[in-house]
């Protein structure tokens, strides 16, 4: 029913489509290799983000946004970790239209020097709005203090940077680093292949380059980290070091932790809020990936019950070791299930998902090929990846109006 | 391509089904009018939306959500500001077991005691929680401050009242207002609407019941409210009376809207963000409603900023009525129609439009109805309404760390 199609490209551009008849909207992910974790002054591909949309093509930023606008394109330009993406839906018709148009952002931006101050003072105060939100200020600090250098950096960038930047070195970036090597385009919905090949081979005729390697630093100390912070909740963050997207074990990962923190019936949600009412919202997901795959916990708890909320999240995770139920296993499967086949009747989620593929395990899974993975995952696979699973150096971070005084062996699970 | 199809119940229960070929989801919509606008207390409806995930139908929590979760189902409980819902989605395939499943939120929860007092503490935890979110605390008051009492209510509900509740005060709710008269339920996607009423028609065979009529107050004062909090940003929310639903001009003000106010082009974005680097976000939307259609603005900025970016959002609201452009209106039917499209291929948009259009206009809308009524409106409706449209009294909140002094007359546009 799905045909995914590849195109490896000369310049080092990889195109895949997938074609989902019945669909009339396409949605399209086209990544580089520019995120501000290979940026030599942490934030200069944020700046990026704001610059590029400041006009491209030759035309002005009310021109070119006028044109995407006019064919009803949805779009937006964000800035990574590791990559720098653009995303779009819009109808499957306008596809030969709007890649070029969409293109521009990576390929061919004016980055105008008067930009440059109005997009500083925007990062800038994208930075302070950080404040305002404890729980996501939480997750900013826990990468920091999980992930080896310079991928523990927030997509924010650092506000001395920034300011700092100047016109050359910021197109300096965008020349070194937008360039096709490892560059990934996706395109999922009403699409026919050949016709997006022909659109984007011309559109890339001339665009060369290979990426610089970005060297990373030693894994940081981890441990627990507080925040002091006036706020009326105490916002908890947890890392912990997961199997890559290309271990065999990824799945069973995947399974457990599901039962473990699944929104509204994992066992956390069980036993921290319902049985407990420690908190509001508590959760876990897994977020598996080429290189940094993490499991992350968050908790909002009143500042009396912190504590008890983190000791429980480390209970629990300590108690998963001894293994799922069956009953478990069968309700977690049957819920991986719907959400493959409803993820696939969305174009957004299956080009994001080609996206991860390619970039994770270097090839593309069609929903047959995940149904069939889910498929032949077993009880006593999950239950002997969880025995032998070390979680390894975990990482805590807290934001409240108070230390909580935390003993130092508590992280050892 | 897309067929919809009634059903009235004798007990007063609307049934709704959109059998949208291709799809194997189904998404489901299900609405009593009991939100927190109907409490005596206001509250009960919130401490409800808790409790009846407690067990129902007779089984224990546990046992209730194990079934739901054994069939892949995604589901959520919410109270709002007049109706309490369960929404959902699920491979089309399980409808027949899920429907009763989630019935059995509002028809047959077991509302047991011992659960009332976990209850409330999540939901007086919950009520903590806004403090740290302030553009969010600027959203709850923005809604106390425009709408006549009691529509003006957050579906937080009231600390004292929630922590004054007993369990038959809250059991006594939901007998009354857990009705079926006003009830509407949809369900859009892979959805045979026979077997869906023969279903149905079994769950409702002794629901009985009619609504208590909600006597609403007088309009609030309106105007400009500082809530004081040491917050690093201003957050700023106004409220704008729009016309209603079923009023003809309701497509006119949605154009202009979207003209005005539009997430990365609409006229504050460009005027306020892109062109006076006033705030990384600003934005309006129209939420049109059956007897509270409301225009929202939102925005963040530093404290500096603050009053300019009042000033500009007032100055640009005062503009629009000089009317739109061609260009802006084409592209804007444009945009209508794109977006049109993408919200027909998600069998959960579609399942929230047919609720929404059933309980503001008493009547469902195909995507066909909708491209016709888009095509319908041209330049001159839009602007013939702007020029003779009045914006009332208008509402002002700002949560930020100190007085901005605004002038007493800034918010006569």
């Amino acid at each position: 029913m799905h045909s995914i199609q590849h195109q490896q490209l000369d310049c080092g551009l990889c195109v895949i489509t997938e074609s989902i008849p019945g669909s009339k909207t396409a949605a399209l992910n086209w990544g580089v290799r520019g995120g501000v974790a290979t940026n030599k002054h942490d934030g200069d591909s944020t700046l990026l983000a704001e610059l590029v949309l400041r006009g491209a093509n030759g035309m002005s930023s009310k021109k070119h946004n006028d044109a995407l606008e006019s064919l009803g394109i949805r779009k937006q330009v964000s800035c990574g970790i590791e990559f720098f993406r653009v995303t779009s839906v819009m109808l499957g018709s306008h596809l030969t239209q709007g890649i070029p148009l969409l293109g521009a952002y990576l390929l061919n931006p004016e980055l105008p020097e008067e930009g440059l101050e109005p997009c500083k003072s925007l990062c800038l105060q994208s930075i302070l709005s950080i404040d305002d939100n404890p729980s996501h200020k939480a997750s900013v600090a826990l990468n920091k203090h999980h992930f080896k250098k310079p991928f523990g950096r927030s997509s924010y960038g650092e506000a001395k940077e920034i300011a700092s930047a100047t016109i050359e070195r910021v197109r300096d970036v965008h020349a070194k680093s937008f360039v096709p090597e490892n560059s990934i385009l996706t395109i999922a919905g009403d699409v026919r292949h050949d016709e997006v090949v022909e659109t984007v081979s011309t559109l890339v005729q001339s665009w060369t380059g290979v990426n610089a390697s970005v060297v990373s630093g030693e894994t940081p100390g981890r441990g627990v980290h507080w925040i002091e912070q006036d706020s009326s909740q105490v916002h908890i963050s947890f890392a912990i070091d997961g199997p890559s997207a290309q271990e065999k074990d990824v799945l069973s990962e995947a399974v457990a932790i599901s039962v473990f923190g699944g929104a509204t019936s994992g066992r956390l949600f069980t036993q921290v809020r319902q049985r407990r009412s420690l908190c509001y919202s508590v959760s876990a997901q897994f977020a598996p990936s080429k290189e940094r795959s993490v499991i992350r916990i968050h908790a909002g708890t009143t500042p009396e019950r912190a504590k008890e909320t983190i000791e429980v999240c480390l209970e629990q995770l300590s108690i998963l070791q001894n293994g799922i139920t069956q009953d478990e296993f069968a309700r977690t499967i049957q819920r991986m299930k719907s959400r493959t086949v409803m993820h696939g009747e969305s174009t957004t989620a299956r080009a994001s998902s080609l996206w991860s593929d390619q970039y994770a395990l270097g090839k593309t899974r069609s929903l047959a090929d995940k149904m069939r993975e889910i498929d032949g995952i077993s009880l006593e696979n999950v239950n002997n990846w969880l025995k032998n699973r070390d979680y390894g150096k975990l990482t805590l971070v807290y934001v409240g109006p108070s230390d909580l005084n935390l003993p130092t062996n508590i992280l050892h699970v």
